[in-house]
């Protein structure tokens, strides 16, 4: 089969502020995403010819996307749990490549603070089987569900638990730096390992700081004909790779499951840098925006994603590969720790930030000279999960 | 911008027998509709390369289509409502057109029985705004917000009260006929005219035998490359349009909406035609499965979609055009009106009855050399409806 790589490119997006927005409704979050990103691409709703929602919770139908202003154009709604603002690029990306349409619309929205109990609907169900019936992860919060994922990975490589939960510090403590410079952040905390440590635990080894905020937000993307781009802006973004892998209830229901890596988001992985022509992505991925819901899941993604040799991250951690001016920066925005996770925005939040890095027009966050971003989503757990791993890059990357 | 003509194939289907399966499960019905459609293709699971799911009600995330024994691949869900069947078929038509994929499962499945209320959390959705906010169509249920249809349209065209009535019985009469021929339908009971006119009447002119019923059922198919369709069966069906038109709630709401067409049929219909080269729909499609919610809404069709001129569809109905042995056989496996409508089934279900008929497959109800057949669902209501057209075809289509 062919790839995805180049087919398409990205040439505007838009982010609202995430946070407790009680003073905006769904349509409002929409309205805030979708105008920032027309006015970027320089485009009018108009010249929208299709378009792609994500929302698990925030809409039914595609209808929700009226009031943008768009008419009896194909408009879809996408829903994969955690990776369904991804879905929606990945939705219009297909629709223009297959020459379905030529300007498209993905856009994502999550009101998760108006799901009450402050927003367990949507992170708890993360244990669940989706259709009700029971499995192994039922009856487990979404903190239970990763915890294990920690203290495990401490046993398997012979970290102290203390040394090991500092470890998980540290990554708190990096992407609280980061959102600090964020406006668009929910929080713009600075954090100390001490804090972290301290704070009230929730599921050992996770505790407060740990665990990413619950928040309310959107995203959008204008997505083109590669060949179209430069006739919106000088600078396009071009999508590289789109990857999805959904674990059928296996992997950690198997007798040998080690419980120190997640298979989706190896499989995904491994299809983007496929997809992307990317042999080496220690060395090649410039920045990438993971799913750090938990400070554990950041800490085997590194590895999962192939930024880390197995059991080796804590070595990159403490050299600081990961921090903002390291060798590859990861969560620059703030993460899922500043961002929360409102689940059909924070996958095209994190390509906000990427498309941003690669333009060079991300502020006091600007990393040095960026080719590749990637952008990658979990939704469920080990086994019953859905990863996404999307791969942008800009005329340097050799497009 | 391109077409997706001829660029996809469907190489195989299934569909499970409709009805009150309390018998069954969403995963038994997945299961039953996905493997008639593997075996009908001669793949099997470890074959399909990425999968679509399309479901309303009946499952969060594509990780619902793990019964399968699908294990890694991208899988997503899609909804829009009464379109989401449909939906389902075009997000892996554009996938396999876009060279992200060679073989991709499209999937739809609905246990609304399961809903409560006889499934009113379905249907009575139609007239409300999706996002809970008040409209025109707020506090309608689905037969009262499509009866007005039939009140304007006898009021708007002279039609006796008494005489439209008959007139929407014929199309009740005729979809009954058709479905008491198919084994896979939820009704095979026969009605008269004088049955459906004096039924009780649920929102005038609608009566019992002029809304559909209310039922569970999953339907599939097995899309792939056109190129590559004849490797896997001699009588690959092909994809020839793939249109969806949303309205963001304007027409209905407009003070000179005619309450005689459905603006997004109308549009779905006009780019589908264009996309599949259709210049006289009339009498180039050869028959069609269109969505019969009430009989009322089938009668507005036959000129939405270009079947009758405005104001004419009485004459073909008399005349018999849309009967099986008629010029242009419409809802030849019977309809909503006999499988009733799972949202995430219908669109679906109702490409299985074109897929088959297409084949020359369809037992009893086979029509005479058909060459084009067109599917087509709304949801929701004029203004704010999706309406989507699915345009198949055979090899003496002009593939």
């Amino acid at each position: 089969m062919e790839s995805i790589r180049d087919k398409v490119a990205i040439v505007g997006m838009g982010c609202t502020k995430f946070g407790e927005r009680w003073d905006m409704g769904v349509e409002d979050l929409l309205v805030e995403a979708a105008y920032e990103a027309f006015e970027d691409a320089g485009v009018e709703p108009k010249d929208i010819q299709a378009a792609w929602l994500g929302t698990v919770f925030s809409g039914l139908t595609a209808i929700t996307l009226s009031p943008l202003g768009l008419q009896y154009i194909p408009m879809t709604r996408v829903e994969n749990l955690c990776a369904t603002g991804s879905e929606a690029l990945r939705a219009a990306s297909y629709a223009v490549a297959a020459g379905a349409c030529d300007i498209a619309l993905a856009i994502g929205v999550e009101k998760l603070k108006d799901l009450g109990q402050t927003g367990v609907k949507g992170p708890a169900i993360v244990g669940d089987n989706p259709d009700g019936t029971t499995g192994l992860g039922s009856g487990f919060s979404a903190p239970a569900s990763f915890a294990y994922l920690g203290t495990r990975y401490f046993h398997h490589y012979g970290l102290e638990p203390a040394y090991g939960k500092r470890l998980l510090a540290e990554i708190a403590v990096k992407n609280h730096y980061n959102g600090s410079l964020n406006p668009k952040a929910h929080f713009h905390n600075l954090l100390t390992v001490e804090q972290v440590v301290r704070a009230p635990i929730v599921a050992w080894p996770l505790g407060l700081y740990d665990c990413c905020g619950v928040s309310d937000g959107a995203a959008a993307a204008i997505v083109v004909r590669a060949d179209m781009a430069k006739t919106f802006r000088p600078d396009p973004i071009y999508v590289k790779a789109l990857a999805v892998s959904v674990g059928a209830r296996q992997g950690c229901m198997r007798q040998d499951y080690d419980y120190v890596h997640i298979e989706e988001n190896v499989r995904a992985a491994g299809m983007a840098y496929d997809q992307a022509g990317i042999k080496d992505p220690r060395a090649e991925i410039s920045l990438a925006e993971v799913h750090d819901c938990f400070t554990c899941h950041e800490l085997i993604l590194y590895e999962d994603l192939g930024f880390s040799p197995g059991g080796k991250a804590r070595d990159d951690i403490e050299a600081g590969t990961f921090a903002l001016k390291g060798r590859l920066p990861v969560n620059t925005d703030g993460g899922l720790k500043c961002f929360g996770h409102p689940l059909g925005a924070s996958g095209l939040r994190m390509m906000y930030e990427l498309y941003k890095q690669l333009q060079g027009k991300a502020g006091p966050r600007q990393i040095k000279d960026p080719k590749f971003g990637l952008a990658h989503n979990l939704g469920g757990n080990a086994g019953m999960g859905i990863a996404s791993c999307v791969v942008l890059g800009n005329e340097k990357s050799g497009r």
